[in-house]
């Protein structure tokens, strides 16, 4: 494995999305919602494990959730751990791993990624990476990772290819970005996929150190300057002050919309590798095994009956889960919340947002 | 009030009817599924010490619910439980409690009653009873209380009235019994509540001690001659040995079909205080109170959207329950069961059956 590779997982979020189960002490990327074994920043960190040099992986998060990636990930070395004392969005996040990167290795090609997302073709996910990075090590361009629409999403953000502007990389194809665009309605979403011009913004993105660093002091100079000067504090016990200090300052904006859609360096490099960022109950619904009434059922003891397309998880130890003539409905069980609610994303988000209204945000 | 006056509570009764809240070592006599602050039992306890002397009124259980029924009613008196060894239906219960007071009190009149009805209109119940009582005092005629049929229920079993045999007992009428009947079919429960001759069997007897152990004596012979040893053990520390000892030789039989049904002397005593034996799920949501959608809530902690005709009862404490889009559904939530199923009966009763054959016996 090339010594020069680093990864950046970004661990920062917190989590109302597949609530109850998540919350905002423990959001999706620290659980393991499919029953695998692992959670999704475990399975994150163990792909990435395939392509970088395992000490050259780095987990950016949130201060209060320092603990939790140490007890989920104990290989990682305390000093790969960035802990964020404010929610930043996306581009401090990354100013912040690419200065801390170039101090210790300015020869080196990162990959970022978010570290709830769903992947289900590894293989052809550690081929794609591998070139997309190969290719980034020895250009000063900025690669996003965008995925064949398979359907029209409107929970995606999409990216517009320039069809005109492509080149070939060890047998994968990228794009010049066109646009970068927000989540679609479903007529919009329709006209994407049919153009064969979007592809799903992954949020995952490949360049060397040295470019990314151009393009944040070039694009976001009020961002980058506050962390151009991390050098002198990276690796002291004085890093965690610096940081505190100038994340105050930092204004809070996305990479993509910081330096993506203004540099004229942006590609996209076209994947396939079966994503989803497994944003809503329903996309998990669609992803996870079910058995053959198309239930997701985890629990410990069930009798079920005369039901399908349900999920049905129960997270109390030794509960018998007695479900009978129920259909396309969440039915999810915690030690402090019982939710019963139909398979429609728009039904449980007006949940979340009862849960605020009715004062119950104790259980968030 | 008159000393000569006793009631027999009958609480042997096992409970899976509102499973998975009632349960075998927990039954429905002992729940306060209402919410009301008091069980079945212990509101069946008051009901009935506004009409006889507190000392004089005697409670028939199981053995294994002595303990509970001590509990919950800690005012009676340790030789007013009488424990059953055996469950032998109500004809030996009714033998053992007769026999017992006999002793005591030849010239008793009692009041035998089961411990899990529902009673709407308790002051009209005092005067029913009151009534009933007074008449049985000076006549050897065993009465039964019929309820005036509001639907045909099909969960009841009926007795039909001899309507050219009655008599006015202060403002009440009695009828001679001229059938008792098994719960009927739809069609028939129909036709029986359209004649106006049938009313519900509340499973309510009045009688004086005298008469009841005549009609045991004559009717129900291999029963009566075992109790009628008990004179000379009752109230010893030999009296529960004695009980263990006849109980196992003792015939299973029920008083309705063992004397009821074959002595002349049987009376039906027409009430109309609001009854019901609270049977299944479906008759304690049509007793219960409901809220403004019909729904019968007992929860800690609630958020319920576009629902309707629903029960939700959750016993775990700290627990928010969030239903959305149901409609007529059971919801029931213990320590160790979880409940979804529709609210009926039939479905519900295919799920107790499904217990014993997916071997979750140790749930019931």
């Amino acid at each position: 494995m090339d010594k020069n590779y680093y990864c950046v997982i970004m661990a920062g979020g917190i989590g109302s999305r597949f609530w109850p189960v998540s919350r905002n002490a423990m959001p999706k990327q620290f659980l393991d919602i499919l029953g695998i074994g692992k959670s999704f920043l475990q399975l994150t960190y163990d792909r990435f494990a395939r392509i970088v040099p395992a000490e050259n992986i780095i987990v950016v998060t949130s201060q209060s959730y320092v603990d939790l990636v140490r007890r989920q990930l104990p290989q990682l070395a305390a000093e790969n751990i960035l802990a964020e004392p404010y929610r930043r969005n996306t581009a401090p996040c990354i100013a912040y791993a690419s200065t801390k990167i170039r101090a210790v290795n300015p020869a080196a090609t990162m990959v970022v990624a978010p570290s709830d997302h769903f992947i289900s073709n590894e293989a052809l996910f550690v081929d794609t990476i591998s070139a997309a990075m190969k290719y980034a090590s020895e250009k000063d361009e900025l690669f996003t990772l965008g995925i064949d629409p398979t359907r029209p999403e409107t929970g995606y953000g999409y990216i517009q290819c320039n069809m005109k502007q492509s080149k070939t990389i060890d047998g994968n194809i990228a794009y010049k970005v066109k646009t970068f665009t927000e989540k679609p309605n479903r007529e919009l979403a329709k006209v994407f996929v049919e153009s064969g011009e979007f592809l799903w913004n992954s949020g995952i993105f490949v360049w060397n150190v040295s470019a990314i660093c151009s393009a944040l002091a070039k694009w976001l100079p009020e961002v980058f300057t506050l962390f151009n000067d991390g050098d002198r504090y990276y690796g002291t016990p004085q890093e965690q002050d610096f940081i505190t200090r100038i994340y105050e300052e930092c204004p809070a904006i996305s990479i993509d919309y910081g330096v993506m859609e203004k540099t004229s360096r942006a590609w996209v490099f076209q994947a396939s590798f079966g994503w989803s960022d497994l944003g809503t109950w329903e996309s998990l619904y669609l992803h996870a095994a079910k058995d053959s009434d198309r239930n997701l059922v985890k629990c410990t003891d069930t009798m079920i009956d005369s039901t399908s397309g349900c999920v049905v998880i129960s997270q109390e130890k030794d509960k018998l889960v007695v479900v009978k003539g129920m259909k396309d409905y969440l039915i999810v069980n915690t030690d402090d919340v019982l939710m019963i609610c139909p398979r429609d994303d728009s039904k449980f988000k007006e949940i979340l947002a009862d849960l605020a209204v009715n004062e119950k945000s104790r259980f968030m």
